[in-house]
């Protein structure tokens, strides 16, 4: 086993396959890309995932790409530490919610982070505004969840989890650019307005490993203003 | 063990269902909802799932839906004839050809296949034939994978199978009809334009079981004309 992980700093996708490597503590070569040197489309990458995408996961001479497969992958390769569950009921719910988030969540939430890190929010505030409305709703429901049990599905950390976090990351950082202040009023503070999701945004934050999976454009950049 | 599948007509996210559920030859109760008459909107179902979307399978007292995790609970509950592969490796690339199809491909034949069958093609052919540009480059690269094997991934009919053919057969019917004939004539005869694909789509066809999945109201409106 040579695990070699290819991903972006910031990207949502990347991020959730480095948490899935460290909660089953493979050891993996880090190979980070900037995207600003446009490294990920080189013709080494095009090579390996010709849509010029990451993260890209190379496990000796084997290429898996597309985050949930990458997730999967790992589940299946490496079963230790499992991250979609241990029963087929468990397995169903955490697949389903994964799905839900990609299929009602992803879209708005994509699109108000682009346009935040673009500096394009005043000429679309009406759009944006829906988009928080989605996003909101779909935040609420993860509140419900998360109001009664540790982890969005059930009692353990999982591929759900995963999945949801480094969205929930990047809105609180683009809600956090004074160009956002006014869509972002009724999310932040997150402490008061989604408490449990708050309090899980921590619980995963001090898991073991978490610092290797942090952007780390972000700790360059940790104030208002500058990219994603 | 008591299956129920809650589904709807001519809705690609119920036929990859019922394909699996045939191809696993398991015995289940084919709940039909008529989406004219909002019965996937019943209280019933919406305590089934709030979204009030089919497909919805129930097994027991479990509930589950969004396609692919019910296509997922089906393989770790029944794992008999297996859709996501026998070994990591070939999951991995089963779900990522899952994820690039939901991700790329199935926007645009969605755009497509609802502006044809509500009548919208006109006010929008601009960007109607930008959705058939980029359908038409991922259908050239599934028929290359076609061209090379018998199915989608590898040597066996699969997951990654039952969730793109429904969506190529609701393409073929929307460019059989008269409004799409423009759009339509760079992929349609579908045996001269792609052939590996037609023979796929004959070899799924004749699937034992495939009639049951078959959507019951286009056998009564087989011509041009008429809705979905």
């Amino acid at each position: 086993m040579a695990l070699t992980l290819y991903w972006g700093s910031g990207s949502p996708f990347s991020w959730r396959v480095l948490l899935a490597l460290e909660h089953k503590r493979l050891p993996y070569e880090s190979q980070l890309l900037h995207f600003d040197k446009q490294e990920h489309q080189s013709p080494q990458m095009l090579k390996l995932n010709p849509r010029g995408r990451v993260p890209v996961l190379k496990d000796g001479d084997y290429v898996v790409f597309e985050s949930l497969a990458v997730l999967y992958y790992l589940e299946v390769k490496y079963p230790q530490a499992p991250i979609f569950g241990t029963n087929p009921e468990e397995a169903g719910v955490i697949m389903r919610v994964i799905c839900e988030f990609q299929a009602y969540a992803e879209p708005a939430l994509s699109k108000i982070v682009n346009a935040v890190f673009t500096g394009q929010v005043a000429g679309a505030i009406d759009e944006l505004s829906d988009a928080m409305h989605v996003a909101g709703r779909e935040a609420r429901t993860i509140e419900g969840r998360l109001s009664k049990e540790d982890w969005i599905v059930g009692a353990d950390y999982s591929a759900a989890d995963m999945v949801i976090f480094p969205w929930i990351q990047l809105l609180r950082r683009a809600m956090d650019k004074r160009a956002a202040a006014e869509l972002g009023k009724r999310f932040l503070p997150m402490e008061r307005n989604y408490p449990a999701l708050a309090r899980w945004v921590r619980r995963i934050e001090s898991l073991p490993g978490y610092e290797r999976t942090y952007p780390p454009h972000w700790r360059e950049n940790p104030s208002r203003g500058g990219e994603t």
